[in-house]
């Protein structure tokens, strides 16, 4: 069933595409013969990571992208991180649903993925379906996170461009997380430039930009900002542009060598870290695990006394 | 030393108590050593947990929740997570900063985290720094987070009382992490209540909550919605009944047993994948590691049989 479907996947059938990616979500083992199979056929797709603060318009811009791509002629991914439930999945927001008229595009594929329950499970899950649209035959392929936690930061970082979206006129909470984000940026959009603040916000990332010269410059990249009102369509052109600029600066410098190597480091990490938890499960049990725990809260032994006894147990580890 | 600095730690020594949420923080073996000796002094604080999106006042209804709880002889910690840079440690916010002015009271002790670049390596520090202030003698302890991403949840969920701080008329976004939050909350703030659409808000809520009816009942517990202005105290001293409500409702139930046992195991859980990770390290070393993966860039081997094989060099796993 599995090499139907990858064959059927790998001459651009949508249905199957969207069934691997659903397999690579919930079954390990699928995961792993679906990955070890298609892999030979991934390592085209360019990948934009785009992040910011809730409510910066991200969604609308990425509307907007897809199709100044679609008119080069790009075959798009898209795969939009719902900040929802880690208990009952994702839901479709007001945004996403706009952006979904290009589905019915066979040059687009858009891919909504929920916050998962376990550690890991996200980023898993993200470069697992970021594969199945590499070897589906997408020539860009857009991730999109509300960038304020540090899985989702950890995500969008192992893109080759990283976009981060901004508004005029935010408060003290968002200033700390654009400063968090400051450095995984390549290319900063002032969006709703319209608005009120926007020269104000130019000129602060501007300013920023200017007294962190020497991380940028040790980079060799110096990160690139870009206005756009996104609904009317104002600066996107450009943004596109600046996309493409930085790219041809990590194709140029050989930097795209050292993204990617950064990206499937992140990626063993993860599948090593789950495989283990994994075992740990298998090898204790989960009654084991529970009285362990008992022990922990009555304070009879201390949690790092108990997870020695957890390595211990599973994994014949001495500490 | 430690044993030097926990005896002043546990005689209310701040200083000594700062010193030793540093070396938890930074230092693995040392955080091994200092949590195993103060744990028997440990699991008397009741921890409240508070989050909700940037912007909705969260650190200023904390100023004001401390002020209430001094005045009833509380001693409280709080500790912040600030949502910044994983590469280069926290910045300490406008509003922490008014925060702030708690700490020349001996009775309130206030620390900053920031985001760490490594998994886990987050909640592992809040947790021993929970540990510490605990043990010093907090009856209260606040963790505050930005709750938008994952580690941020998987942290204040942790808390005994989970307060979800909101306010009027936000985005699309917003509310869909109010919804990813929905089912953790215990309170429901809805902050800055003098604002246009806090009646809307009100309501939306409330209907979310009747939605959800079996979901809470099944808890026994209706989370409680309580309007703030927290600049001017409106409300303010509500929420505070609204928290020890719930405690109430926790200890009657023995609900706060599920909860501690559901916190050591997280914790307990924590500890074991940093310590693998640790192990993996010294055991293969960066070049060997860095020449695997280069294996993977280059699609000779994919990720997940290259997770294999460190798993059994490192841990001599067989998968």
């Amino acid at each position: 069933m599995l090499d139907g479907l990858i064959e059927r996947m790998l001459t651009g059938d949508k249905r199957a595409t969207a069934r691997l990616i659903t397999l690579v979500e919930n079954d390990e083992e699928k995961a792993r013969e679906i990955i070890s199979k298609i892999y030979p056929h991934t390592g085209n797709a360019y990948i934009v990571g785009i992040t910011g603060p809730p409510g910066a318009g991200k969604s609308t811009l990425l509307d907007k992208l897809i199709r100044v791509a679609r008119e080069e002629g790009k075959v798009v991914g898209v795969i939009a991180i719902d900040p929802t439930s880690p208990f009952t999945g994702g839901a479709l927001l007001g945004d996403r649903i706009r952006m979904q008229r290009h589905s019915t595009d066979p040059g687009v594929f858009i891919r909504s993925m929920a916050t998962r329950g376990s550690l890991g499970g996200l980023a898993k899950a993200t470069a697992d379906a970021i594969k199945v649209l590499d070897a589906y035959g997408c020539d860009v392929i857009f991730v999109e996170t509300v960038g304020v936690g540090q899985i989702e930061i950890d995500i969008v970082k192992t893109a080759d461009t990283v976009v981060l979206v901004t508004v005029p006129g935010l408060g003290d909470d968002i200033q700390a997380i654009k400063a968090g984000l400051m450095e995984i940026a390549d290319v900063f959009v002032i969006n709703k430039a319209d608005k009120e603040g926007a020269d104000a916000t130019y000129f602060e990332l501007s300013m920023m930009l200017d007294l962190e010269k020497e991380r940028w410059e040790r980079r060799g990249w110096r990160p690139r900002i870009v206005e756009t009102v996104a609904t009317t369509m104002r600066g996107i052109r450009d943004l596109w542009s600046a996309i493409s600029e930085h790219r041809e600066f990590l194709e140029g410098s050989g930097e795209i060598e050292r993204k990617r190597q950064f990206r499937a480091e992140e990626e063993v990490k993860t599948i090593v870290s789950g495989r283990i938890s994994r075992i740990v499960g298998e090898k204790l049990g989960e009654e084991e695990i529970s009285s362990l725990i008992g022990m922990v809260v009555r304070r009879e032994i201390d949690p790092y006394s108990a997870a020695d006894r957890i390595l211990e147990k599973a994994l014949g580890v001495k500490v």
